[in-house]
């Protein structure tokens, strides 16, 4: 079960120094997830050779151009390309009338339903419940309404021990059973416990991705316990004046956060760099300081979730 | 004087094989104008090291995404990046509020003035009289309202011949009225006739953008006359169904109606092309067999508008 974010974009505001604005692409087994969406993010899809078809949902932390200007241009490609599966946006409310107009404008009528899931201002909440995943927003502090989101695994299925099973004769039709947990009672009704035939399912595995935020401790509870936190960094340290100003954090504010939440376990995923940088290595070493398993969010790049840990250029 | 055309994109619809969707910038002395600005325009400009900052005019021919999808970002580029310089933009009526939309939701003030000018379904007609061009609309036939931009540079000055004016004791400061035809009488009062002292100017030059259209032969009195202009080739010729399918045009009727308007004179530029063609050569191929000087519009190039021509890579 692939669980890996992959990204798309790593600046903030403006494009610059070949890097584009905010996008990621989580993948989850077959499946994909966009968390937002800045201009160009359909062209970074086909660069990454990303299957664009099997994205079913997009997620959109705010209504700041930087966030979502591409994502007009991907509905409409996907509508172009004959695209008939139905696509979830999730979204701050204005967004929707955007669109609409939009197509409206071009007189396109989509040949897929789009449905619109307009985020709500109400603390954590659910927004998808799918078969594997649970995914929540939470609000985070920027200068317009932002939201985070947590992609939940939902627990496995202990795992068959083939040669114990076997061994005590449990028919394949009864695995199933086996997978959840229950005990095996034979036909001579020995009673044989689930645990000595299983091992324990995996631990489910957790991502966090902080939209642009100041510094917020208030996030803490949100993350806690997440094998992997994207937490923007938009500026190094001797600019914390800019980031308060500005509404974004620190690479010592982003790695404090990581700390406060995750405390040894974990990694950090820092991007949304400002233009005025041109090199990076400083961001990722001024967080290492505080929390040393900081990873660059680099164009192209690939970060699983949980263990294993990689990442795959 | 240069009086050049630049193209930072030239793909139809979905952006591919590397190509951006419509832009391009025409430059006159130091002033550029942007005509259509498809996603990803800001990054073109960065690409080929254009100074976005010398736009003053925008030129949008009508609203479907890859002619404006590009726009927004541009214009919150130029606000983060401090611009007070006033910015122009022509285009249909409806991208007004849809601008003013979005920068509202994001909270955006902008420090410089945007006017807007709306593109009027009313013929041929002058949008901008500035200091050196004339700057007008006309309409094509697209599916939705579409438009159509001709670049008409004004007369310019008769070239004082220095050793005919000197030897005429012509003092400098009379230089300018010889510029503007005036003959001149010596201080014993003879009569000496404005073209034994000055050269005619050149002949005013002319660039029109014939945005998406069907072939319409309605077009030709707006571009007769040009020394350059630019047609959509959508499809090659095998396609024609679908070009007409789609108010499109195929090569031998962009190179067909550049026959009839510009007959022996002047070049055809040719762009918009379908994502289902990866090799561009028979577009040229095509047109060339009915009109010669057809050239290819490519990403980064720069094609002269007059003589002397040249494409600069």
């Amino acid at each position: 079960m692939p669980f890996a974010v992959t990204i798309l974009g790593n600046n903030s505001a403006i494009p610059s120094h070949e890097r584009f604005p905010t996008a990621q692409v989580v993948t989850y087994e077959d499946e994909l997830f966009l968390i937002d969406c800045g201009e160009g993010t359909q062209m970074q899809l086909a660069r990454y050779k990303i299957r664009r078809n099997k994205i079913y949902h997009i997620f959109i932390s705010h209504l700041h151009g930087d966030h979502y200007f591409g994502l007009i241009g991907l509905i409409n490609s996907f509508n172009l390309l004959q695209r008939t599966e139905p696509l979830h946006l999730y979204a701050p409310a204005e967004l929707e009338s955007i669109i609409w107009r939009q197509l409206e404008c071009a007189a396109t009528i989509l040949h897929f339903p789009l449905h619109f899931h307009p985020l709500q201002v109400s603390g954590f909440q659910l927004i998808a419940d799918l078969p594997h995943l649970r995914i929540s927003c939470f609000p985070t502090k920027h200068r317009i309404l932002c939201f985070g989101f947590l992609f939940e695994e939902k627990p496995r299925h202990r795992k068959v021990i083939p040669e114990k099973a076997r061994e005590a004769g449990v028919p394949l039709s009864f695995y199933k059973n086996l997978q959840q947990g229950e005990d095996y009672v034979s036909a001579t009704g020995h009673i044989i416990p689930n645990d000595e035939l299983t091992l324990p399912p995996p631990q489910p595995r957790k991502y966090a991705y902080c939209a642009d935020t100041l510094y917020d401790e208030g996030l803490i509870p949100y993350i806690a316990g997440c094998d992997l936190v994207y937490h923007e960094t938009t500026y190094l340290q001797q600019d914390l004046h800019r980031a308060i100003e500005r509404f974004h954090s620190t690479t010592l504010q982003a790695a404090t956060l990581a700390r406060k939440a995750l405390q040894d376990k974990g990694k950090l995923l820092i991007g949304h760099f400002s233009s005025r940088y041109e090199r990076l290595e400083d961001f990722e070493n001024e967080c290492r300081s505080i929390f040393p398993e900081t990873y660059l969010a680099l164009q192209g790049a690939t970060y699983f979730v949980g263990t294993p840990w990689k990442a795959r250029m």
